[in-house]
């Protein structure tokens, strides 16, 4: 016989949970026997007493046996999927799809929306004209067969537990427990069935994470929580002090992406994309094929195209543009020393790109665009930035966040994109 | 502007809230605008990282202002009252509020029912055939005018932030933290009006704080809160590892309390009534009545006939009496050194005195009748205490925890029933 009460106690007094006690939490949640207000204090007190490997593992699997499991077994290529803390003009994932199934490796990516500053794969894609994110699991199947890549919404068979707790967290301060956003995130990704999985652990002022050591643990953490469930799974360490690429926001990014798909597109979009690729690639076990030459080649784009076709999208529509756009020029000349990533993803959600509820809508067109980069040479009046709005007056609260984003000064910033790579 | 999320995320951090910060959330969680996930996560926060003296007392000050606050200036007498933090055996609010006003003191004693090992007063004097725990305000007020001393139930008025917490807490592992203990005692206690307050806290296995430094912090807060609020505060700390008097039980302790109010009674209980007495006369600034003396020539007792009556209660009916009763022997011969408060408290609650849920009935005549104290010389085969009951199905479960309740040996334990004075 369990009681929630006894549960919370043995955290509370920074006792270690045993098996039992976890499996019957997770589950009396699930069904509605243990209250959100219980659940709520176990939350704080895991969050600031914390749980050892064991703990999260057990956590983990319990979630993952809240819900359905997939399987991807029966597809003739072998499955790899990717997971990203969140960034401000992370689309990584729209190239990397396609990229990943055209090196022969089938990429099942469950993706979610936008929350906050950061935005959401799905949200991106549906700026193209006609493309929907719900598709049953048979569809996921025959696409992942026929096409080989699949971004969709995940299906709320999975991890139920994980969905009520997110949101339970969401509302009671105790979203950053590290505990409990690997188990989150991992019970998500173990369920849906991948055979490998590529973590991108971002860390600074635009990631979740705004520290190294807290990166780390997280994706220390997630990496051993896959391997033990028999994922192959890694974990790269990306900076986000500053955006991923020339834009963010959703239309914005989607264009980023073709040009990527292209052959061409922002450098390190390019260098993510390939190195994420390569990671997959080999998690999955294929190590013969060049993902670079896979976009030089046009063989990415042509996935894409087949991809986005599958689930509706018109391929051939012009993208949508804000009808409203202001350019920030730059106050002075001299070396782009810093453009802070949070200001930045702000400044989108501000101008319409995110939502602050669940059930907010969000601008397609709306985003931030940009001329330069840290690094770069500037010279006074010359244009930094685009903002893109359907509204002019988003501009000036847009404008207020990016008054301390930019800095101009004499020596180039140090700046390494790939930090480091984690590994069971 | 407030947020729930960023009242628990301060305190999480470790932070103070401000004044603003915690009225507003004590405001908003009364009126459900800071729901029960919010706030159980808040408590969490608040046991494992603490308040200090201003959060506290600022605390307090909203869960008073969150509902009315009596006063009781119109009365032709001072008033005091006295708060016990709970005991085994613990039934001296019952000969101590006639004796006080007896002294010429008016004793407004809110008390409440038991939850868990310890007797509630109104449980106890519910088993006076006729007598009843509640009473309007007027009544009240007419009550302490005519006879000097009134027992009731607490309205639903006083302080509701604090009966809605405390509600929370028992279900989220959450009440064992000084802060909101000390506030929420303090709420009840100074909304009520009265001017004058004594605090019996104990300390020892059968009470809520087992080490005396936290029985002492607790103390120490509470007396500052009093104080604080022109309330003239003391508490004294007294001993709990062993019950008080010879009964635990409810019409076992009215039996006991008339026997004190009689002029006999058990030494501990005498004692300890005598001393709160003294406490609370000096608080009211009475200093010139022995209460001692008001035992003695039967005035207490006078006084407690004319409370019970006002409240409906047959003063010259039989108490009730177990119909089913076992006798407990001493297996060896030596001194008794040790009877454990918290097991004969909880026998008691498995013989029928104790509820586990606020819902469940009482037995008025199951409980615990001691033959013998700590400190006492016994000889093997002698009774050691009767067991009461209504259903001899319950002994079994109650001499299971009494098994390891007794010790004898061969040197008198050191015992002190009044371990310290708190003052301002």
């Amino acid at each position: 016989m369990f009681d929630a009460v006894d549960v919370i106690r043995t955290k509370r007094d920074k006792g270690e949970l045993t098996d039992d006690q976890i499996d019957w939490v997770i589950a009396a949640y699930t069904r509605g026997d243990v209250a959100d207000e219980q659940m709520a204090s176990l939350a704080m007190a895991i969050l600031l007493n914390g749980m050892d490997r064991r703990e999260i593992a057990r956590w983990t699997t319990a979630m993952i046996a809240s819900g359905e499991r997939m399987d991807f077994a029966k597809l003739s290529r072998p499955t790899a999927d990717k997971h990203s803390t969140g960034g401000v003009g992370d689309k990584i994932t729209l190239p990397l799809a396609p990229l990943v199934a055209a090196c022969g490796v089938a990429v099942p990516q469950l993706s979610g929306r936008g929350l906050g500053h950061t935005g959401g794969t799905l949200d991106k894609l549906e700026s193209i004209p006609g493309w929907r994110a719900a598709l049953s699991n048979d569809e996921l199947m025959r696409q992942l067969e026929d096409v080989g890549a699949v971004i969709c919404a995940a299906g709320d068979g999975l991890a139920p537990a994980d969905k009520k707790l997110y949101a339970l967290r969401d509302v009671t301060g105790t979203v950053e427990a590290i505990p409990l956003i690997a188990s989150s995130i991992m019970s998500k990704k173990i369920a849906e069935g991948t055979g490998a999985l590529v973590l991108d652990v971002k860390v600074g002022t635009g990631a979740f994470m705004k520290e190294l050591a807290h990166a780390r643990e997280l994706a220390e953490t997630m990496v051993a929580l896959g391997t033990d469930e028999g994922v192959n799974t890694v974990a790269l360490l990306t900076d986000m002090s500053t955006p991923l690429g020339l834009t963010a926001g959703h239309s914005l990014e989607v264009r980023e992406s073709l040009e990527v798909l292209a052959g061409g597109g922002p450098g390190d979009v390019v260098e993510l994309t390939v190195a994420l690729a390569t990671e997959m690639l080999a998690a999955a076990g294929v190590t013969d094929v060049d993902p670079a030459e896979k976009l030089r080649d046009g063989s990415a784009m042509d996935v894409w195209r087949r991809m986005i076709a599958a689930q509706g999208g018109d391929v051939d529509a012009p993208l949508p543009v804000a009808p409203e756009q202001q350019v920030i020029k730059a106050e002075s000349s001299g070396v782009l020393t810093k453009l802070d990533a949070m200001a930045v993803g702000v400044a989108a959600w501000r101008l319409g790109a995110g939502r602050a509820r669940k059930e907010d809508p969000v601008s397609d067109v709306a985003g931030v665009e940009l001329h330069a980069k840290p690094g770069d040479q500037v010279t006074e009046g010359q244009p930094l930035m685009t903002l893109h709005t359907e509204d002019t007056a988003r501009f000036d609260r847009a404008l207020e966040v990016l008054a301390s984003a930019v800095e101009i000064g004499s020596t180039a910033p140090d700046h390494r994109l790939i930090i480091d790579r984690i590994t069971a």
